[in-house]
């Protein structure tokens, strides 16, 4: 790992986009000494603003083509339907030899948007760190947000190796673990992992909300028994979050038909009566958790740790 | 409240069941010393081994007539499906004046099925207390469990106003806020705010396991993204839950053919791209997040506290 007396890994990183993502590559960038000058752009003057006040950045700019100009390395972090324009406004800027690279949560669409745009003489290797929070905007950036967590490389065919190199070095650097895969493997991996549960979720307290026969002050009373967890991811970035599924439609509408027929033959156990049926689904699905906790992608915490106070042993609040 | 010196609100109390919930209870009923004796139930002699070494009452049995023997208040906390054989178990050895209760999540069921068995001199006031955690048995037990947490009594037409206000206070004395409602109102209830969120928890996770495009591997790997939290939910107690599917099958199955319902007209949206759709839903959705959050059923904290070290400001683990 990078001391802070040794030389930084990156010259000059450029983020396009500062919003969760962007401005926590920005802090865990500083705090890791990984860049040697960060320039920050984002469209929003008031976002801009807002992240100077939280010196997330060496330099400030709103335009993406000035962001980028000697830039060794750029990140684009924006909602990825905008991804083709951004590579168009970069394009002519770019210096011989950068790397330019994104966050997007899909794959080949992003490849089919940038591309095309793109000078030959950059080398374009899209990535895609699995992490975030339920909040947005330059605020919610956390330094240790991509802490062992996983960060997804799909360089198209024939990028340089060195870069993909370097651009895995980097992500290392920020605490990921890393991982290459083609583009489209990666986009049906994540609708399983994380596109279809956020649908679902959406959807669960979109039901909730339009009850007739269950206030919503019902809802939200007895939403400790399980309920609330499900607002959690449904309160996630709402424009970020129509692109994910505009832009990965094929893989959604495939893992969600296989969701959906799961639940069909769910639905007739309960309309049935099959308790061996349920009870059989509802042992196997314990073992997933038991090894994701192993594997250290969540932590054992009862409940989240909202009972953190009684495991430590210390008296309940009275 | 009660405090240390004053005489305990309950004389005996009998816990028939020891796990999550019972040892919640027995725990809670100590800590702030609401019951003068704690009677502990429960058919598995090593359960009940491990009750007493965790010091969870002042006598122990297998036999439920023996335990509810003298008893002035009597909750049974049990997989609701054994409700039946449980008010047969007890009936006679009941005390006049007791009070009989339960914590199942189903209540019209309960009450079908314990209601025909209990003497009249005896003041049957089922309950459920909307708390938990993914853990289950005595070890799980958590005295703060239902701090702040709903309990909801459901007193069948004819319930003695004064039975009804004497449980009212117990689960006050435990922490917990008192609603009442119908036995089929809280069934409704239920079905939105728990059980179907756990059905499609673990319906989730049971299509994730069983895809030939991803491995378990991946899915484990790739789980930040969203799933993992609905592995949590998908790990509690199968036999529990098979009940609660068995037990209040009209109540999920309306809720769930509304989810289902309202789940096809989203994948309508993501497949012919409704941007303006998607956008409306996701939006609308984080104003019961900040609901839940204002009114206490859950903590702001970021990512449920994943992120605890960065959010106080301490650096992050290098």
């Amino acid at each position: 790992m990078t001391d802070a007396l040794s030389k930084p890994m990156v010259g000059r990183l450029a983020l396009i986009g500062i919003g969760l993502i962007g401005s926590s590559i920005a802090r865990a960038a500083r705090a890791r000494n990984v860049a040697g000058e960060i320039v920050v752009q984002t469209r929003s003057e008031a976002t801009l603003k807002r992240a100077e006040e939280l010196n997330l950045g060496d330099r400030y700019t709103t335009d993406m083509a000035d962001a980028v100009k000697h830039a060794d390395l750029v990140i684009v972090s924006i909602p990825v339907g905008a991804s083709e324009a951004a590579a168009k406004a970069i394009a002519e800027a770019l210096k011989p030899g950068a790397i330019v690279s994104d966050v997007g949560s899909t794959k080949t669409s992003v490849v089919r948007q940038m591309a095309p745009h793109l000078p030959k003489d950059v080398h374009f290797v899209p990535a895609h760190p699995v992490a975030g929070t339920e909040h947005s905007g330059p605020d919610a950036g956390l330094k240790d947000l991509f802490e062992n967590r996983w960060c997804i490389l799909t360089p198209p065919e024939g990028t340089d190796e060195d870069a993909v190199q370097r651009l895995a070095d980097f992500w290392r650097a920020l605490g990921a673990n890393v991982e290459t895969m083609l583009p489209e493997h990666h986009d049906m991996v994540l609708a399983i992992t994380s596109h279809v549960p956020h649908l679902i979720a959406y959807n669960i307290v979109g039901t909730a909300a339009h009850l007739e026969k269950v206030t919503d002050s019902e809802v939200i009373k007895f939403s400790a028994g399980g309920f609330r967890d499900f607002t959690r991811i449904a309160s996630s970035d709402p424009t970020m979050w129509r692109d994910v599924f505009l832009h990965n439609k094929d893989a959604v509408l495939e893992m969600l038909g296989r969701f959906m027929e799961d639940l069909a033959a769910l639905q007739r156990m309960v309309r049935y009566g099959d308790g061996d049926g349920l009870f059989e689904l509802f042992t196997k699905t314990r073992a997933i958790r038991r090894n994701i906790i192993e594997s250290g992608q969540d932590a054992p915490d009862v409940d989240f740790g909202r009972h953190r106070a009684t495991q430590e042993g210390e008296p309940a609040a009275e």
